[in-house]
């Protein structure tokens, strides 16, 4: 059994995902269908494509993933289909693909154009309905990417959406809040790899992690190594930074928004003398 | 694979939608289960019957399609089971299955009294649990729907509950926000055949929609069509007017909500005198 | 086909409860997964395990039930796989269990230690997806509760964080708002059981409800025995008495909260007199 997951900003108050599936089972009963998630928030490109990254190698290899955060929607932008470590993705060309593509190695890209595997009537405002699902139905069924459309060179995509990590120096890494879950964790663009990186064979040194400038403390195993309501760093379950308050909203309690400044600092003081 | 739909005004947050899922599963283990939505305002007949209309064409001929917005559970309200175009159907004889019965023709109406179809101990306040899922998960086995209880006259049907669109003169077609999307879109009761009607053979004559009495524009072809953050009027891909903001939110924007009055109204004015 | 059900307080928004059902999927593709909800208020163990309770019994025996409301994950808690007439759990060792145990029978209690059937990495903050998503996904293959690890002594699992009814008088059972749904119903710990306690072979005396010091009337039949937005009290689906307000929302009506005490009182004054 094939399966297909589905991530959008499409929420669950409208019949908007449920169509999407209803189209799916009309072309493929077969077909598993599993939420990722339809909490993107409308229109946040970024934010979608974090969570697609963050998702999709927890499925089997051969799952279709659809990831529909589409301002662009009846406009002149294309949907991309692709392939990407032994999975296969529909999305619009729009950059959500963005940070699939620096965790993975995609391997075919397509221009999807054949309408024969499309609804009959494509509306200009849900090609949720009218593309996505019934593209993805047919690629569950093993439908070949070349049969969906011409092939697309990867420089051609969007690309350069995601906001950029930087040192300022060889002690400092900055990123910024990402994204905020229903807990009020507070989701970074800091990779694990970027810490181990600053840290490197220096771990003797003491790493001070700072949001928006105010200090948070070092960085926690897990959430219950500081009192209850209290702040912390922790490396989270994506590989990435997170900012949270044990047993509590770190959103509220620290004030915190998208984009946010986040800075790991290395401070050079030996461990012996603090 | 029998399909079963699930619409309610259920929401997520609590156990009534998956306990519901249980019963069914309980009862036919084979049945796929797919939720159309449970986001529907509490108690809102009107809004349920626009998505489930709007929705129930995009699953294969065959399913099952079990709504619940019932405010009238536990009282003497009637449940039927009925057939239209190939789809079945399980609600409150309430006004739900209104607008479906407007786009399709209903070919069986049965009132629901067969017990043995439903949970043993039936409460007064969850038919969704006891009464509507078993007897969808029944259906989707192949039961008749004679076997659920005696014959309806659509006659006695409760209808009459959606708001309806009216010609104050030739040049004009009037009604109303029926509903507001995740996104903010304003969907309307002004359907494309009541669009068509208007413009007739007079395409040549300017087309003004007006969202409580204020002027939107003519009606675009895609959100694209105007600058971002402009409001527009665009045929969804309900078959039906809403009115929008290009990468914004209409209700927001234009401090709308579900009673305001829509206009399409026809220019005299010859495009050529423009 | 064996069905996992899938109860959290991640709510919907992220990709977790997503992912989970991909790491099923992964392991045992022919489970069926049906999400209890995901809306339990954070970290709310009380309201996780009132929800629990209610719901599991609808699903066929056989059923694997994963409850994860777990403010101490990373921590030392326990993480338990048990079998409960019929049903298997795979919960945190918090009390999310307490209420299912209190109407069921606990036969076999294990401490889930065998990282095989975990992730490879196990994080310390998302343990959904690294253990309890796998471990039911085995279980659901039907692998014994045995080889997950060692036997747990019912008497040493966590207990006591329910709160509990109590008889000031023998006239009288006062307990407490529980959980609010989505309707602004007002869920309370008050059992069928007890009511019928209090009541009876004395019928014929009047019952009164008060919330808050406040009365609320007698215990109604169904919603429509009282006016429409007038309060009323019922015994709910869930077999607990609950306080509602027909067709409105009795959080607000009332001004009503989790925790509000809520008193049955049994008047002496024989129905003759009133």
């Amino acid at each position: 059994m094939a399966l297909i997951t589905l991530l959008t900003d499409f929420g669950l108050r409208d019949e908007y995902v449920g169509v999407m599936k209803g189209v799916i089972a009309g072309i493929n009963p077969d077909a598993g269908i599993i939420d990722i998630c339809h909490g993107i928030e409308p229109r946040n490109v970024v934010h979608g494509a974090f969570v697609l990254a963050a998702a999709f190698r927890y499925f089997p290899t051969g799952t279709v993933h659809v990831a529909v955060v589409d301002p662009g929607v009846g406009g002149a932008r294309r949907i991309l289909a692709l392939s990407c470590d032994g999975h296969l993705f529909v999305v619009p060309d729009n950059g959500l693909i963005e940070r699939v593509a620096t965790t993975g190695k995609i391997s075919e890209v397509v221009s999807v154009e054949a309408s024969r595997y499309c609804l009959e009537n494509v509306s200009s405002t849900f090609h949720g309905r009218d593309i996505f699902a019934p593209v993805a139905a047919h690629l569950a069924t093993g439908l070949r990417l070349a049969e969906l459309g011409p092939s697309v060179d990867l420089r051609s995509m969007v690309g350069g959406i995601l906001p950029e990590t930087c040192m300022p120096n060889t002690d400092t890494v900055e990123g910024e809040v990402v994204a905020v879950d229903r807990f009020g964790n507070l989701l970074t663009n800091i990779t694990l790899d970027a810490i181990e990186r600053l840290t490197g064979n220096t771990a003797e040194h003491p790493i001070v992690v700072e949001l928006g400038g105010k200090p948070i403390g070092s960085i926690a195993a897990s959430y219950g190594d500081v009192a209850r309501e209290a702040p912390l760093a922790v490396v989270g379950s994506r590989g990435l930074l997170e900012v949270s308050v044990n047993c509590g909203d770190a959103r509220r309690t620290l004030d915190a928004a998208v984009g946010d400044r986040v800075r790991i600092r290395l401070s050079r003081v030996p461990a012996s003398q603090r």
